[in-house]
């Protein structure tokens, strides 16, 4: 198979952890005999930086003419402490989501067995567990009308979605749910917004095309609670925009770190796979990193992206493999016991590879 | 001291659980010689039920003449399972908050050790946790203009906020700091939305004014995952309505449940006191619900609203003896001991009472 990958770093910790997600594509595709082609781009901090944007026209159409793209994190501490810049690195990103029309974004929280104990939630709390978010990502508040009064003293962001929205990921969610175990919650806040209002009928609207799940709604503010308190009651979550950021991060402590965790976006054509974690400036440069979220992110490039399935599971016994040996970075270390070998980024990545 | 108190019993589970708040208010009258008035009033769907509004004019006014409210929880699953009905419950909860100038949301995660084991979260994370969350609570996505097109397939909330809302709950938040462990932590989604950039600008402005307190900035995706990894690192956590909202269900597992949190609005005058639970259709009437939420909040009242601090810390001891004591209700026993006498709504209440 031969594809075209464009390999997007962005900022932060995002060069050290792509290299590795990057190298896994190069070693699977030298193991199976596939063609992978890779082109580079910059984004974010990086592209502005350069170009005075944060999604410059060359990394956009890159991006539409590769099959994958590959992508690290965003974000600098620069913009963080001084929230009147008008130009951000986020923008990049959410251009680039919006422009490719990737408005799936899957969360498969995987739990590998041997993390059990990285987590702050009790291991019995957790094991069993396997939810995959479905998180609208080209709506919402993220998209809606930003403005700012004269005087600066008054700011708004318009909360929008549009039926058509809700449905063609409410689909997606289904579909998925009819091949696992066939139970999909959908959380909103429709008990106080008119646009989860509409997010709720649509939702219940398209239920009755798939009569074999089994559907609840939920409150986010419920949901937040019983993602900690019993996760294991999860299959398919789905949700809004701003209600999937916060309930994946939330849900990367069932992971036992946030270091773990690898999403795709799909939509109209080019999917885009990233690890779900930020750029981490605060620990950026210092091989403190865990590439192992890249790494599964190609493995989603290779499984959603290509459908190589045995590709991407190589990809992912692998990772566990060395987490049976014994290999954690930091993240994932449990430090009041030595029984681990901890490894910097490169180290691990390296692990992998071999 | 001579207080009238107005009583909402509201819906669901909140008639159950009040009784025994109110009760608690009563026996420490008794004990410590005050006199407290007790009226009632209907809000939610118990009030549409009545007549036609979740907030009847009668209720208003009466809460208005109060010195201090308790209330119970609102909400009905009819509404929930129907998005498109017009009038709901949960309208008589914001607009009473909102005319009664109830602008900071003070919710104290408070720890019993005695809780430690109820929690999905590890002992060891839990331990020692003390956070006070001061939530905004009558601006923000809850109360901007909504609208659903005419083809109804457009709906939107608009998230809005005026510098003076945040400067009123963060002086509240940075005093409340100054007299705890000093350290402030504000949630915000600055790199996306233009709303949390003036929140994030005015609480920098502020924070320059409280320079014995340390601040920090945090992106509520990251908050909610922190919350949970680490919570021992938070002292005072500032946010925004529908941030607060969602961050203070998620603590509540921190404090084994949310039957144990209570909660107080404070603005412009009357107090207003609450359990931070729901209505909770599924155990109305089952002699299920905790009471000791509605206790606590009673706690709050003596303790936020008159100034009683000997009384509320009574309150609090006896829950914490009762405790000791080996009784739980359903919600914090642990079902895999037999170690917890576990009581239903009544016979907890009345315990206390003891
Ligand atoms: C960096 C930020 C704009 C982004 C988001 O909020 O979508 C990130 O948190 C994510 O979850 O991908
Ligand atoms: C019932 C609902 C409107 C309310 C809210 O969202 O504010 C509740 O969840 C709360 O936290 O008090």
């Amino acid at each position: 198979m031969k594809k075209n990958i464009l390999v997007i770093p962005g900022d932060g910790i995002g060069p050290e952890v792509t290299t590795w997600g990057k190298a896994a594509l190069e070693k699977i595709a030298e193991i199976f005999g596939h063609e992978f082609v890779f082109d580079e781009a910059i984004m974010g901090h990086a592209a502005i930086e350069v170009t005075g944007e944060p999604l410059p026209d060359e990394t956009l159409e890159k991006a539409r003419k590769s099959d994958a793209i590959l992508f690290g994190a965003i974000g600098h501490a620069k913009y963080d402490n001084d929230p009147s810049l008008k130009v951000r690195p986020e923008q990049g990103l959410l251009k680039i989501r919006k422009e490719l029309g990737l408005f799936a974004n899957l969360r498969p929280i995987l739990l590998f067995d041997e993390l059990l104990q990285a987590s702050s939630i009790k291991p019995e709390i957790l094991k069993g567990t396997d939810i995959l978010f479905f998180r609208e990502l080209t709506g919402d508040v993220y998209f809606g009308e930003k403005s700012r009064s004269e005087d600066r003293n008054t700011a708004s962001d318009l909360m929008i979605y549009h039926r058509y929205e809700v449905e063609r990921i409410a689909h997606k969610a289904y579909q998925a749910a009819q091949q696992r175990n066939k139970r999909l919650c959908s959380v909103d806040k429709a008990n106080v917004l008119e646009s989860s209002r509409l997010w709720r009928e649509t939702v219940q609207e398209i239920a009755k095309q798939y009569p074999d799940v089994e559907t609840e709604h939920m409150f986010i503010d419920n949901a937040a609670m019983q993602l900690i308190k019993n996760p294991k009651k999860f299959d398919v979550v789905l949700t809004a925009n701003l209600f999937g950021d916060i309930l994946t991060d939330e849900a990367s402590q069932i992971a036992g770190s946030m270091g773990m965790l690898a999403s795709a976006s799909v939509g109209e054509s080019t999917g885009f796979f990233e690890p779900i974690h930020g750029s981490a400036h605060d620990i950026t440069g210092k091989d403190l990193a865990n590439p192992l979220a890249s790494i599964l992110s190609a493995a989603l490039m290779l499984e959603i992206g290509f459908g190589l399935k045995d590709e991407a599971k190589l990809l992912v016994d692998t990772v566990d493999a060395v987490l049976k040996d014994g290999f954690r970075t930091h993240d994932i270390a449990d430090q009041s016991t030595n029984r681990f070998k901890v490894l910097g980024t490169a180290e691990m990545g390296k692990l992998v590879l071999k």
